[in-house]
This record gives C-alpha cells, structure tokens and sequence, in this order.
C-alpha cells in the first residue's frame, strides 16, 4: 500500500533533461507536482569541430555531417545539476525518492568491455566513430538508405512500426555506419549505449535498455526483439553478432532501472539505494508532463521542429511515422510518433529573410519581437482573405511523406500582398501539415479525440495556437510548465520509486496526479473552422500533387 | 525626289508623348537622330479623385476603378512642352517639319457636335462618363467580359486579332460602359476621340483616327471595318448607331494627318503648315526608335510591366495576345502586341515587402540601390542553383493566358534560401513568362528572329538583361534612348513631313535613319542556356498545371 496523498507532499523526485547543448535537473514535489527548485548546466564542449589533440587549423576537421559531443560534458552535467538543484530546494536526502533520466536520441556511446567509454581508453582517442555521438549526427544517410531499401525488399514485419522509413538519426544506421567505416571500434566495443542508460549505469551500476530507445531506434520489440541475424548479415557481415553488443534488459518506462550506488549518493549528496528510473526519450517524457494518462490524446510538440506522440490500444500501420513502440510512453499502450521537420524554424527562417526595415523598425518602436508584430497585422485578417496558401516543408517533410527532399512552396501572390498575409500563411501551412497527419492517422484507425500542445512557441505565440485549434476543429490544451522534459522525467521518477516509497503505482496515475495541462485552452471558432475546411482541401491537393508523384519538381530542383 | 541627307542635318522634328501623369516634348534632328532639346509638363490634375465642384469629403468621390483627368491638362501640356523644347533648341521655325505625337491608348474623351470637349458644356459637367477617361480606367470589365463571351459565341471574325479576349482597358467595352451607364452622355456625343486623335485635329482642324487605335481598341480593320452593327446591337441596342459616333478616317502609321493651321502655329512659335503626323499609341512608337525596320524582330519594352511588339507578314491566330493590327506600327505589317502584366513592379512588391532591414543597411553603406545589391548578390549564383522556380503573376497573366485572376507562386524554398536566391527566381520567371509567349507566336508561325529591349531597366539592371538572353537563348540588343516613346514619334513626324520637305519617304527608311539601338548587347552564355533549358521545362509544367485547367486553386483563392 502506498503512502497518503498528504504524505505525499513532502516527497520529492528529480528529473533530468538532457537537451542538444545542455542539461537540466528540477526538483519536484510528489504530491502537487509543483517544481521547487531547477538547475541548468551547458556542455563547455558543445558539439566537437575537432578531437582534442588535432589541430584546429581546418586539417582534422570533422566533416560537416559529424555531430560528435565529449561523455565527460554529459557525467559532469549529471552531478553539477542534481547537486546545485537539490541544495536549492532545501530537500532533505531522505524525502528525495527518485530519479529519472532522459536524453534526446539516438545519442549513444560505445563502452569497452570494462564499460569505460571506448574514446578514453587507448588507441581509440583519435577515431570519431569511437565517440558519444549526437541524434543530430547525419553521416549514416546513405546506411539509413541501405537499410530501408533492403527492409522493404525482404517486407521485414519491423517497417510496419517505423512508418515504412529508417531515418539516419536512429541506432541502427549509425551501427552500419560503425560497421563499415570503423570495424576495429566495431570490433571493440562490448556494449552500444544510449547515453541516458549509460548515465541510470553509472548511478546504479546496473546495464539497463529502456525499451523506448530500443523500439523506436534499433527496430526492437517486445515479441520479435531486434531485426533477425539474418537480416542483419545481409546488411553487413559484422552485424550478425550485433545483439551481443546490445548488452543490458529491456525496461519499460516508470520501471526502476536499478538504486543509487553508495558511491554515487556520495557524489550527489543523496541517499543510497534511491530509485533510478529506466532512461527516457527526451520528447516523449513531455506526454504525462501534461498531463496525458491514456489513450487517443495527443500531444504536439512545437518548437524548431514538431514531435507529435499519440497513445492508442491499437496497433496499425501508418504511411511515414517517426515509429511506434508499445510500453515506451504510457505502459500497456502503443506510443505512435510522428513529427514535422519545421515549425519554429520555418517562422525564423521569414523572419531573418523575408521582413522588410520598416516592420523591423516599428517593432523596435513598438519594444515588440518582430514574431509578435506579425502576429499582430495577420491576427487581423480573416481565415483566406489573403488568397495565399503554402506547403511546410522548407526542412523537407517527415510525416507522413517522409521526404526529405521536398520543398517550401507558396502561392496565391499578388501586387498587394503584405509581409504579415505570408506570416501568416506559413503558420497555416504548419498546421494544414499537422491535419494532413491526423488524417493519416484517422485512416489508420488510430485517432486523437483530444489535443495537447507543449513546448517553445506555445506560450510565445497565442494567435498561431488560436490558428491551429481552427484548422484541426478541435479544442487545444496547453501546457504552462516551463522546464518541459525534466519535469516529465521527474514524473516517471514517481513511478520507479513506487507506491511503498511514496510515489506512484502506475504512470497513469502519475501523470494524472502531478501532470498539468494548465495553460490557455484554445476553442475553435466555427466559422473559422468552415473557412479553414475549404482552403484545407487547397492545401491537400497540392500536397498529394507536390508531395505524392503529381509533379517531382521538387526533387528535381533539389538536385 | 527628296533632299540629300546632309541637308536633313539642318531639319528638325518634334514629338511629344503622352504618359499616365505627364507629357514629354522632343526635338530631333531629322538626319543624325540625334534629340537636341526635350520639355515635360506634369499634369496639374493628375488622376481626378473627384470632380470639379464635388465636395471632397469623400461624398463626390469617384469609384476606386475610375480613372478620369482633366482635358485642359493635355492641352495646356502640348502648347507649353513643344514651345519650351523648340526654345530651348534654338532651331529655327522654318527647319521644323514636322509634329508626331504619341499617347496612352485607350484614352479618350467624347466631342460635342461643335467638336468641344462634352464634359465642358451645360450639363454635363458633374457626369464622369463625359470626361476624359484615361487607358487605365477599370470601370467596364463586366463590359469587356460580355463582349467577349457574346462574340466568342457568335464565332465574330475579329476574335481572331484580338487573342480571343476583349480587355476593359479598350474602347469598345468603355463605350459600352457609357451607352448603358450613362445614355444621355452616349446620345449627346457626336465624336468619341482617342485623346492624341483629338490633339491632331487641335492642331491642325482635321478630324482623323489612327488605324493603331482602331485597330487595337474598337477592333477594326481595313477589311471589315468596325465589328458588325448586328453584332453591335446585340450588346446593346444604342451601339448600332456607333460607327456614326466614330468620325475621322482611319490612317496609317506615319500618314501625314494634317498641317498646322495658323492659329496652332502661332500659339506654338512655328510654321503654318508644318505636317502633323497620324496620332500614335506610346508603347508601339518605341519600334522605329529602336532601329526595327522590318518584320521578325520583337521589340520588349521593359517597364513595370512589359509590351512586346513584333511585326510579321503572316496574319495568325495567337492566343492570348492584346491585339494584331496592319499597318499600325510599321506600314505593310501586321503588328502583334503582347505583355505581361508585372516585370518591375513584381521587382518592386519584393524590395518592398521582402527584402530584410541588413540588406537595406548594406546598400545604403555601399550607396547603391537595393537592387542593385540583390542583383549584384544573385549574380554569384549559377543558374538553377537555388533551386527555386517560380510563376510571375503576381498581376495575373496578360499573355498568352490572358487570365487577370491568375497569381504569384513560388517554390524550392528551404531553411537556406537567402533574399537574393528569391529575388534570381522573380527575375528568371518574368524571362520564362516572355519565353512562353514567345513559344506560343512560333507555335502560330511568326518568329522573333531579333530581340531588342528598350525601358527603364533595361540600362539598370544589365543582370536581368543577361537572364534574358540566356533563357530566352537569344542576343538582345539594347536600346541607350532615355526618352522613349517621344522620340518614337519624331520618327513618325519624318515620315509624315515626307522626302521633299526633307523627311523621309517610309517608316522604314526613317527607323533606319534616325532609329538607333546602341546600347549593350547581351550574349547568351551556353551553359546557363542549357540549365535554363531545363528551368524553363518545370517552370512550363507549372505554367500549364496552374494556368491551364490543371488545378484551378489561384481562382477559387482569389475569391
């Protein structure tokens, strides 16, 4: 039996975010879900232009496509942040329960069979692929590639959960990568980590898997587990041993990965044996975060980019998701992922390019971001006044097309067309991009009843979120809370320390208790939702003629 | 016999165009060609808000398409520019020999039965429809829409010369606007005259009509006159009587109208009987200026928008052209015109909307125009580079879609694109829109085997010049001419004084003579033709997807 609510009140759990660039732990109480106190720490290194020791003249530059990071950054990131926040809160060790961990992916490191990091020990300073690398790291394209085409001609069962597509950022590909470019670290390495497992190891000693990396980044499942040695050897010869380099179980979220080790309590000034939770994807842990507890509840994530996670009982296949794992979200459920590649970015990018001196002038007047003068003029407009409609996929288009080749297009012009009618188109195209996915997954048979949205612009930018509950026809909750995935880490924290220590039975129940929607909710305007019908249906014609064989030009003029 | 050319060194001529907002005198030696004096005159009135005597409290206001001026302003602006450029000449008056004078067409104004202006007599003073109504007068476009669908019905021969579509912009749909709208001003009109006719007949008491005027705006021809009185009559009832309201005999190109009577010649310090040339359109007289003497080569005059004339022996049907008139622009020719409705002024819509405040900052640190420096920016691109293609409607389509609810798209973009990779791609669309027009004259038989330019932007943007020729594939020779059009109709004003006064005998003996393109010739450079080569082909695909039935979302959104 678990503690009383009010009980609960004077637990707390830490939650750790490790983001592209840097790393952030809060501290939050058990009962309320109220964060009580946050610490941030940014890598010295960032992302590595060159290994240490080679010169910085341009000689031992990476290539352009590396995204290489030092392990040292993300252990030292781990102490400085739990440290500094708990000493804020004021906590007492004893009521800290909990911790949870997650980390952007596919972000992992290759460990010798001592587990030390493979780009420490000698004669592998010098070699990139021996290094943590980052989900951004884009030399695996071609692998990606390979692995699709070959996939697709054996109609492996595993494409069927990964929208039909590997995507170069994912394990697998990067292994290929390994593999042929670098087989003596290949060779050596005992034991592919994602770095957020790596992390839970070095606080609980324990070699652990969090199957949501594994599902949505290796291709693995509870049923079948990875792709078949089979497979695997066609892709490479090396490969068919891959498994035993995948060292350590398979958890599911909210399982207890495994209890602080003496000397890590030490280190943290924290209590040993407490709860380490199984590591997390960073974007996903946003879904309890909000407060979503089960099924056919959406969520989107917009910042950059937007990451949209939804939670079904029913497995299906879906044309061009990011994947879909069970257990890897909220357990017992199917946590479909799929995203859009830019959001923010798209907005920025007219912002930096398309706004003349004058706009910039009188927002400078005005003490306003240019972003909210826009939003401002096109707040006034009226749903196709402007007569311009666009297509979102000046980064390519990731679902459910899946092409990173296509690109941005806008149309309707004219003599008197003003800045703020093209703003405002682009973020409409945002979120006919957003509908077209909901459609595809309505055709599957997986639909989301209710809509949830998180993340950087949300609270930034009402009009856009005003926009978006017009153009979906749907009500949209927002969320208030500001440190976004720690917070959500911290929540599966709850739940891996469990009932009996004072936190939570389930993730459900987690999420339901210490999750909160809380920001503005948005509500259709009917006739908006009329007038956002029609110019949709603009919108998805030229999307299947652009996006789906009408016309290639877009990849052709890529070239 | 005519004097030697020597002896037209010492002989003068005069023309004067008629603009939108103001008028320009010449003079120019008959044997160099070469302009020794030159006067504007901007019309005090401009374009008239609101009638004399109206309230202009925004009561009296004209509606937003209208576009009247002010006669006396045309009048006052012959006698004072001609006497201020001959003054400012020192020629004597007995070595002027002739007066050509040039104007917007159609721009026209109805006469009373004592040959005053209807708008200057008892009342009719408070009615716009007596008044001067200027080419760009966009009150009959239901007008022109019905005579287009009532005469493609009737399979009316006409069609033929005319594109297949009427144009409010010319008379026919204009006195229609005015037999239905305003009755009593139809009944009381005995003469409705093209403004430059009635110039003429100022100066020298002769009621005439040029042929360009005819032809092109009130759709006759030598042949078959004026469209038919039955056909006339279907549309409305009062046109049957029309062509006893069109007084004047039709003339050629170069036709001596008449002779300075002596009271003109007095106002104007010049000689009684000094020959008038046969009015002009602005845009066609620019032909001879340039040096185009004969058929087959294809003058773009380079503006806001762009006119292009061609003449050719072959009478053809050409979709989507703004007319095909013989004899109107070079004598024995059947002269096409053509356009498109947005060149500078889509350059202009981007500096002026689209073009960030840093590039504003670095052209002014530079002290150049922006531009320059975007052109100067896209210069470094290859062509194709950007990846962009876009479609230059941003006014709709004049040919040969001849579709005014077309507009702008653009597509290709991505998180990359720059301001200058955008403003490459407005050019390049223009040049592909003229490539389209051009394919669609050779595919009717008549082939532009010169290209000439003249312009504005022509001598300021010689970047655009060098897309031209490389998409087009053809040399373009330039025009150096700052005066244009009045320039053009001093060629005229030599044709029309004639070989014994010590003109010439022809059109194309004086375009010869005193005609001059001399500015920078453009090479089209091999590769980037064949990249264009390849552009052009998407840039058509789209032109036909978008233009062409294809997908009709520019109308349905302009609505």
């Amino acid at each position: 039996m678990g503690e009383s609510y009010e009980a609960r009140n004077d637990k707390y759990v830490i939650g750790v975010d490790y983001g592209t660039l840097s790393a952030r732990a809060v501290v939050v109480c058990v009962g309320s879900g109220e964060t009580v106190a946050e610490s941030v720490y940014a890598y010295p290194h960032g992302i590595l232009r060159t290994l240490p020791g080679e010169p910085a003249d341009g000689a031992g530059e990476l290539p352009s496509d590396f995204a290489l990071q030092e392990i040292d950054d993300y252990v030292e990131a781990l102490y400085h942040t739990i440290r500094t926040a708990v000493k804020q809160s004021g906590c007492r060790a004893k009521d800290v329960i909990g911790i949870g961990i997650d980390a952007t992916s596919s972000t992992f490191i290759p460990l010798s069979a001592s587990g030390e990091p493979l780009c420490k020990t000698e004669g592998f300073q010098q070699n990139p692929h021996a290094w943590l690398k980052l989900w951004k790291h884009h030399g695996a394209q071609e692998e990606a590639d390979r692995i699709t085409a070959l996939a697709a001609k054996r109609q492996e069962k595993f494409m069927m959960r990964c929208g039909g597509k590997v995507n170069a950022e994912w394990m697998l590909p990067k292994l290929l990568e390994i593999a042929q470019k670098a087989p003596k670290v290949y060779e050596a390495t005992d034991n592919f980590m994602e770095v957020s497992d790596y992390l839970v190891y070095l606080l609980t000693g324990e070699v652990t898997r969090c199957m949501c990396h594994a599902g949505y980044k290796l291709l693995w499942n509870e049923e079948d587990g990875y792709p078949s040695e089979d497979f695997l050897e066609a892709l490479h010869p090396c490969l068919a041993s891959l498994s035993g380099k995948l060292k350590g179980k398979e958890l599911r979220v909210g399982e207890c990965a495994g209890r602080l080790t003496k000397e890590a309590a030490q280190k943290l000034g924290l209590r040993e044996g407490t709860a380490v939770a199984a590591s997390l994807i960073d974007a996903h842990v946003a879904v309890p975060s909000v407060g979503i507890d089960g099924a056919d509840k959406a969520l989107m994530i917009l910042g950059t980019s937007c990451c949209m996670l939804l939670c079904s009982e029913k497995l299906s296949y879906i044309q061009g998701i990011s994947g879909c794992v069970k257990d890897a979200v909220l357990p017992g459920l199917y946590a479909y992922e799929a995203g859009q590649s830019a959001v923010g970015d798209l907005f920025d990018w007219f912002v930096r390019n398309c706004v003349p001196g004058s706009y910039e002038r009188e927002a400078a007047e005005k003490g306003i971001s240019i972003h909210t003068l826009l939003a401002g003029k096109a707040s006034q407009l009226a749903p196709g006044e402007s007569g311009l409609v666009a297509l979102d996929w000046w980064n390519g288009n990731r679902s459910c097309l899946a092409d990173a080749k296509l690109s941005g297009m806008i149309l309707g012009m004219t003599l008197r067309t003003k800045p703020e009618e093209l703003y405002r188109a682009l973020l409409e195209a945002t979120a006919f991009g957003m509908r077209a996915i909901f459609e595809e997954f309505h055709r599957g048979g997986v639909t989301a009843k209710e809509l949830y949205a998180c993340g950087g612009i949300v609270g930034k930018n009402p009009f856009m979120m005003q926009l978006y509950a017009d153009i979906l026809g749907q009500t949209i909750y927002t969320s208030s809370t500001e440190q976004g995935s720690a917070f959500g880490a911290a929540v599966y924290a709850a739940v891996a320390a469990g009932a009996a220590e004072g936190g939570y039975l389930s993730v459900k129940e987690a999420a339901g208790r210490m999750g909160r929607s809380g920001g503005r909710r948005y509500e259709p305007v009917p006739q908006n939702v009329e007038a956002y019908n029609r110019l949709y249906r603009e919108y998805k014609i030229l999307h299947d003629y652009f996006g789906a064989g009408g016309n290639e030009v877009m990849h052709r003029l890529m070239k």
